[in-house]
């Protein structure tokens, strides 16, 4: 437990949250400042910062997690849709320095879900520099 | 592989795309309409439509080659930031139905990055509602 983290809080209880489910390695609890009815952020029990640390292992964890309590938004909530989102750094709009994944239900009905598109559809980006790009990524990947 | 899928067919190599990384179970390759410079996609390469079907596996093993390759968007590119995030459902903006990880790299300099944030920040949820939609959520959890 890192001091002073408000989701390290949370998971020992210290700090109130509306639990959703919990298993060895991760928890979940709705998020107080929801994007749509249900949004809600699944946790790494351990502390990491940030998805540049966080074991694989517990990354694992969380994804698997998130999808088990992806399913039953249909169901349960009634949800058309859902989108996980992770935040890394504070230019990616991390503000909780605790690793964690939005997991979003969307409905068709927009009194339930306040998203909007987070960029422009459809428009194509440049052939030269994705190719550059892919190529300057497959090289760092070699180096490890 | 899945008739007529897209990405079954850049994985099979049939539709040019350019690759980034491969593992036994992943594939990577730059979106052609990219939200920010270097955004990237990582499937499966055994077809899923979304988050309801992938086998766990697949998705844990998706999840960590994105980790892998979000930690080089750093050096590789300069970035500032990183987000993961996938769509499920028409509804929630997937437009390939063949999972994928949009992994966007952000920075701070925003003739790179277009991406705008989905979501008021700081908006407070109604407390009543979300501790219903809490509740809700655990007892289908319960029932499996
Ligand atoms: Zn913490
Ligand atoms: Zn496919």
């Amino acid at each position: 437990m890192s001091q002073d983290c408000l989701f390290c809080g949370i998971v020992a209880g210290d700090v109130p949250g509306a639990k959703v489910a919990e298993t060895e390695t991760t928890y979940a609890f709705m998020d107080i400042q929801p994007g749509s009815d249900g949004h809600l952020l699944v946790v790494p029990k351990r502390h990491s910062t940030d998805l540049r640390d966080i074991p694989s292992a517990d990354l694992a964890e969380v994804a698997i997690e998130s999808q088990r309590i992806a399913k039953h938004v249909f169901d349960a909530w009634g949800a058309d849709g859902v989108n996980l989102l992770n935040c890394c750094g504070e230019d990616a709009w991390q503000t909780v320095f605790h690793f964690h994944m939005h997991l979003i239900p969307r409905y068709r009905d927009k009194t339930k879900d306040r998203l909007r598109l987070p960029f422009e559809p459809g428009v194509r980006g440049d052939a030269e520099l994705i190719e550059d790009l892919a190529s300057s990524m497959r090289s760092a990947l070699q180096e490890g």
